[in-house]
């Protein structure tokens, strides 16, 4: 009896440790939801210092019962998060997470982030260019678990999207593009922030367009100030600037990548509801269809590393 | 003797009241400049209703003298500044401009700014966009005023950069850049923010370095992230990692207007000695000598464009 019921109990506790978030789940060993947990405690609201009281306070129960495994991805693992842990070099694949994995406790790890140095990889040639994620890397292999791809090229909108290229099962290399954090400066200090509406709903005939006019012209320094001249000649209402202005970002970003020769690649969004629809939406605008994945690949991601690991998990 | 003297004592007020500033010389009628004046109560800092007051405080012994000509240029002719005067529509000449010009006083004039469509006008086709300026209009006239040119692609560095095209001595259509606010976004708002110094010097080989990055690999949303990567990765010291933004953001602008037909036009730089150093570098760097015009420029397009009305003029 006693083994048995062992085995039920096991656990994984996935923690995604982002910059704005600390998002949780419980899981049994089979990847079966059984808690969720939410927390604004981002790595950027945590005071140095004080990553472990913030954790236990969250967390404490979960990993306090003896069959659990815990891994944490994200900015938890930068240098102004909880500890450092150095990138995983690419190309790599879920199982070069292991040996990179930070033990802070015997059966709690901080999972790291990946580099990559931009060279020969499909993604664009720009000699010694370093770029890194962390956090996004566990969403890969967790799309990848999910469709049972080993060659794709990944979408992950956000602050900072990034584009990685996957064969054989490993990310070879990844670029990243501001097009978030732009959006959000250009929607709320720029001088188009005088008339757009930041909260609108998407319109998406106004974001389309904006799409389709980013694949030509004068660029994206050009386009964005359109958004501006737009709302002068009340060509646009305030409502539809901030669709008019996602879709001339999106649309760079797209219109930067159209050419890495990953056109016969499968392509996979993997994000929020909100940024793969518009992402899904502009692909399609150029013609090229994607498949999406949910914030489920974040724990399809923890739980096919623990799997590789073993549940329960003691590191010695 | 009396007449001699009043021909000795005409004068040309010129005014560039901009977002930031307000900046005026006294001119006698061949251009001399006899005093200057600058202010920083910009159009922005101006309460709405309180423009005749602050230029009275500023200039309103200059314009009481009998033998004058004032002319405003600028943002005090938009709807924040002083009198909202419609813009003038492209083509345009510097004649077009007089019957254009928004008279507050008999011998007191706004200068309207210009609007353009874009269309097949050799800056590049997007069909129904509008574009505007208001202040680099004068200084266009001026710039060829000085150089005698009445072909050449103009540009005008700045918060908003603008290139025109001039032909038959006619503004046929001109482009917005918002590479200056996107510059002063980033270094000061963005996660770049946290490592770069905005005011270290200019690094040219750090800049010149970025320019031709620019021209090339995934887009400008992935290259201002690589100054951010750099800055991690230790191999953009904080003192080099302005320079470097700067690189890519006018490389950026530079490599969208690359195939915009203006190859065999003379290029003419117009603006500050801080701005049009980087644009003349990044020039040289893509193979394209350029002339450069300082803020003279300003003076020598009011001067023209008063010389069309004659000086003293009252308008009746």
């Amino acid at each position: 009896m006693h083994a048995a019921t062992s085995v039920t109990n096991t656990r994984l506790i996935a923690v995604d440790w982002g910059s704005s978030n600390l998002r949780a789940v419980q899981m049994d060993a089979k990847g079966q939801i059984l808690a969720r947990r939410d927390f604004t405690h981002g790595v950027l609201q945590v005071p140095p210092g004080e990553f472990e009281r913030v954790f236990e306070q969250c967390l404490g129960d979960w990993v306090s019962e003896p069959q659990t495994l815990c891994l944490v991805s994200g900015m938890a693992a930068s240098r102004q998060g909880w500890h450092e842990v150095p990138y995983c070099s690419c190309p790599a694949g879920l199982t070069d997470l292991i040996p990179a994995l930070r033990w802070l406790r015997p059966r709690l790890a901080l999972i790291a982030g990946l580099h990559t140095v931009h060279a020969d990889t499909g993604i664009t040639v720009s000699a010694g260019q370093d770029d890194v994620m962390r956090g996004e890397e566990i969403q890969i292999f967790g799309a990848l678990a999910l469709t049972q791809l080993t060659r794709a090229v990944l979408i992950l909108p956000g602050t900072h999207s990034k584009w990685a290229n996957v064969q054989d099962a490993r990310v070879q290399g990844f670029r990243t593009f501001m097009t978030g954090e732009l959006y959000a400066l250009l929607s709320q200090h720029s001088i188009l922030a005088r008339t757009l509406m930041p909260s609108a709903d998407l319109d998406e005939p106004v974001f389309e367009a904006a799409v389709q006019l980013a694949q030509q012209g004068p660029g994206v320094l050009a386009h964005m100030f359109g958004t501006r001249t737009s709302a002068l000649f009340d060509r646009l209402p305030p409502a539809q600037q901030a669709s008019h202005l996602s879709g001339v970002l999106i649309g760079e970003e797209l219109r930067a990548m159209a050419h890495e020769g990953h056109e016969d690649c499968e392509l996979l969004v993997v994000g929020s509801q909100e940024l793969t629809r518009r992402y899904r939406l502009a692909l399609k605008q150029l013609g090229r269809p994607c498949r999406v994945i949910h914030d489920e690949a974040t724990w399809a991601g923890h739980l096919a590393l623990a799997q590789r690991l073993g549940i329960p998990y003691f590191h010695s």
